[in-house]
This record gives structure tokens, C-alpha cells and sequence, in this order.
């Protein structure tokens, strides 16, 4: 694998210059950004400071939420923001039930019709989508894709150089047949992304924020690495947690634990 | 199907006599129990009470929580008291990850082993044991079987008359796999039990009290109760809402929105 990535939600509130200044200090060579975060600083601004810092963008978060009325435009804004970013990957989170709707088979296949839609503006851009998996308990509201298999059975009608799936060990380390799709995705040349993080209980009201650094909870980190190894892929490893503890850290702080957390999984 | 029951988990704050007397008022003639709740009224007083006003206990919640050091005499206890209240159904909640352990498969396997070491006694009682598939979120803390295929996979080795499973409709909705679970649970003659609650948002923090009563939420509760009934089914369907709002209201207007939640989803 190419080595660890600081994806930039983990440090939520670390400036973008003084991320990329902490990365090089660090010797992380690569960063996962943000849409709303870029958006704040300036696309082209970022690009360029990233650039300049000789810093590769792993991946932009995140495009997706085919829930909301105007999915196609945004996702097209998405799409030329990664690649503005120059980085070749764009992970969708596919978006909820819509409204009051209780049709999570329909909602799945907009998710897969949407995706097909955006492929020639993708392929045309040089980015890759990866659809990303959530955990089940965001299939209501975020990411009705609750499962690896789901992500690749979503994908399988499109070439795999315009849509992957990204691997996430705090969404899928519950579910025993991830090994297997692993293993499927790796065989399918799927595997756009594979990003730590892990899990922690009690979970925080709202859920979104409750995930450790790696190495903090119940997931086999080595194992994922080993099978996302073994599955032939030669990415970079992000690590993303969102939890409100670790955005009140210092920047370099958190970056040194999820350097320490990405060294452990991948020994 | 055998028509509604109050899972007394709905009306947790009802005391006991009250909510017999509640059910015999409007024409509900089962109950599931819980452990705690009955040991506190007094076991043999509560089957007297229970028996005496006709109603039928359908299950009894719960015994299981197998990472725990004394989950043997525990669930014997269980058994027995599940015998004498009079049902033939013991819900089987299987517990998470023993203390730090990361080893989910080695988890697994425990629970089908002990599972394995209490068909025995729960054959001499008469009882059943129901596994119950919890949603993926409690996968680390409460219960490592976190879909209906894996419940089913861990009573196979065991006769469906010993051991069944529970289908319970907050769990599964997510999980695109669950039809063919039904029906394959219906075809291995293993459905133990059928339990509604509703998917509602934003989570609670700690998750556990966050159900809503059917109807309520995003759960396509028709086409559980349909896929249950094509299964063979032919036993009680249990509401049970876990929610501090739901207990802090009078049980006679929960058991009344309950029951027409029942009433909808099966009709």
C-alpha cells in the first residue's frame, strides 16, 4: 500500500495551511479533503498549497446524498472539484430514504441509476467514484449502501476505472461477510479507498461523531489491512474519525496517534 | 398469525397488574415478559396473575449474554423461569465482545457452542431457544449476532423445535439479505418469535431506547408482517418500543397505539 493519509475530518478544526505545514513536518505525504472545508479556503487555492507542499490528495469527501433534489448538479460540482484538487477519487456517500419513504429497494436502485448518470462526467474528468458503504445505522437518514456487497453489486454495471467502493473498517468491521467481499473487490479492481477508523461505545447522541482513532476499539485493524493487502490493493490508508474529544486536540497531536494507529494495522 | 401481544418492554413503566388488567380491558390476549420485571413481582405470582387473567405469555426477554463469566447458571435460571411462567419461547440476546477482545469470529463461535450446552436443559423444560439478531450498532456491547443469516447458521446444527430465531423488524430493516432470511427461517421451520418496532431518527445517545411504535418511523412494516405470514408463521407478533418518551406516557394509550401500529401492519 502507498502509505497513510491524513484524512482532513479527523482534524476538523486544524486550519488547512497549518494541516499541510503539520503533514510535511511529519513526513505524511498525503491528505483526504473535504468538500465544504476546500469550498471555505478556495478549490483552486487548496490545490495549489497542496501541490506546493508536494502533498498527493487521496481522495475528496464526498459527493452522493442522491436523496436531495439537486444530487445531479451537486455531484457535478463534486466531480471538477476533485479533479481541480488533482486527486483521482471521489467517495460518495449515497444519501438516505427520501422524505418520508419507506421504499429502501427503490431508494437503492436511484442510488445505482444516479451513479450510472455521473459516470461519463466522471470518466471525462479523470475521477473515480467510490461508492462507500455506511454502517446500518445510517440507512435511514445518510447511506441507504449499508453493506460492501451492496456497494459492489451498485457498481458491477459500470467499468471498474470509473466506479469503485471504498473500504471503511468503522462501517463494515461487524458484518462476516466482509472478508469475502474484500476479496470480491480486490478480484473486480473495486477498491478506490480504504480508510481507519474504529469503534467505540457508548455511542454519542446522533451517532455521527462516536469513532476512535485506530487502535481505541473493537476492530481487527490488522486483519482489514492484511485483506485489503492481500485483495491487491496499492492505495494509500486514510484515517478518518469524527469525534468531538479528538477535534478538540491539537492537530499535530491527533495526526502523531493516527500515524501510530495506521503503523500498528498495516506492521 | 396468532394476533397481537404487548411486549412489556413497551409499557416498561406499567406496573404488572396494571397492564394485565390493561390488556384484558382491550382485548389482548398475550404478553411477552422480562426477566427483570417478573423476578422483582415475584416469578410463580406473575404466571398465577398471567394465567388467571387468560392471557398467554408468548416470550419471555431475555437470556443469552454469553460473554458474561456466569452465563450458564444464568440461562438455566432463565430457562427454568421461562417454564414457569408458562411460555415455550426464551429470547436469546448473545452479548458483545468479551471485555477488550477484537476476536468477533471467536465471539460467534462461543455463542453457538453455548447455545449447543443449553439445548439439553431447554429441551426438559419445554422451551425454546429464540436467537435473536440485534442491529449491527450493538454488535460490540450487546449482542455479536448482528444478522438474521448468522442466527440462522448457529441453530442449524440444533433441532428447530430447541432452537429458533426472533425476526424482529428494528434489527433487520436494513439488511437486503433479510427476505430470503425469512423465508429460509420459515422453510427451516425456525421462527420463534416476531417483534415490531419502528426505525426513527436522530439516534438517542447509547442507542438502546431509540424505537419508535410501528408506524412511526422508516420500517416497511407490511411487508415484514406478509414475508413472516408467506414464511408459515402462525405465532403472536410482539410490539416492542424501547423509548423514554413512549414509557413516560400512560400504558393504556401506548397499548392502544401499539396495537393499531399491529393493526396496520398486518392488515
Amino acid at each position: 500500500m502507498r502509505g497513510f493519509s491524513l484524512n482532513q475530518a479527523t482534524t476538523k478544526h486544524w486550519p488547512l495551511d497549518d494541516l499541510v505545514a503539520g503533514c510535511v513536518d511529519a513526513g505524511v505525504t498525503a491528505v483526504g479533503l473535504w468538500r465544504e472545508e476546500v469550498t471555505d479556503y478556495g478549490t483552486e487555492k487548496a490545490g495549489s498549497l497542496v501541490r506546493d507542499a508536494g502533498l498527493t490528495v487521496s481522495s475528496l469527501c464526498r459527493g452522493g446524498f442522491f436523496h436531495e433534489a439537486d444530487w445531479y448538479d451537486e455531484n457535478r460540482r463534486a466531480i471538477e472539484q476533485a479533479a481541480a484538487l488533482g486527486t483521482d477519487t471521489l467517495v460518495l456517500v449515497s444519501g438516505g430514504l427520501p422524505g418520508k419513504s419507506r421504499d429502501l429497494d427503490g431508494a437503492r436502485r436511484h442510488v445505482g441509476d444516479a451513479i450510472g448518470a455521473l459516470v461519463p462526467d466522471a470518466q471525462a474528468a479523470g475521477v473515480r467514484l467510490a461508492i462507500e458503504p455506511l454502517h446500518p445505522m445510517f440507512c435511514s437518514d445518510r447511506c441507504v449502501v449499508a453493506t460492501l456487497g451492496q456497494a459492489l453489486d451498485i457498481a458491477a454495471p459500470y467499468p471498474a476505472s470509473a466506479v469503485g467502493v471504498v473500504i471503511d473498517t468503522y462501517h463494515l468491521w461487524w458484518d462476516d461477510t466482509v472478508w469475502d467481499g474484500i476479496a470480491r473487490a480486490g478480484r473486480e479492481g473495486r477498491i478506490a479507498s480504504f480508510q481507519l477508523a474504529d469503534w467505540i461505545t457508548p455511542l454519542p447522541s446522533g451517532v455521527l461523531l462516536g469513532r476512535g482513532l485506530p487502535g481505541t476499539g473493537s476492530v481487527d485493524m490488522r486483519r482489514f489491512a492484511r485483506a485489503v493487502r492481500e485483495a491487491g490493493y496499492d492505495g494509500h490508508v486514510e484515517v478518518e474519525v469524527f469525534h468531538e474529544e479528538v477535534w478538540s486536540r491539537p492537530g499535530a497531536e491527533v495526526l502523531a496517534e493516527a500515524l501510530s494507529g495506521y503503523e500498528a494495522a498495516v506492521s
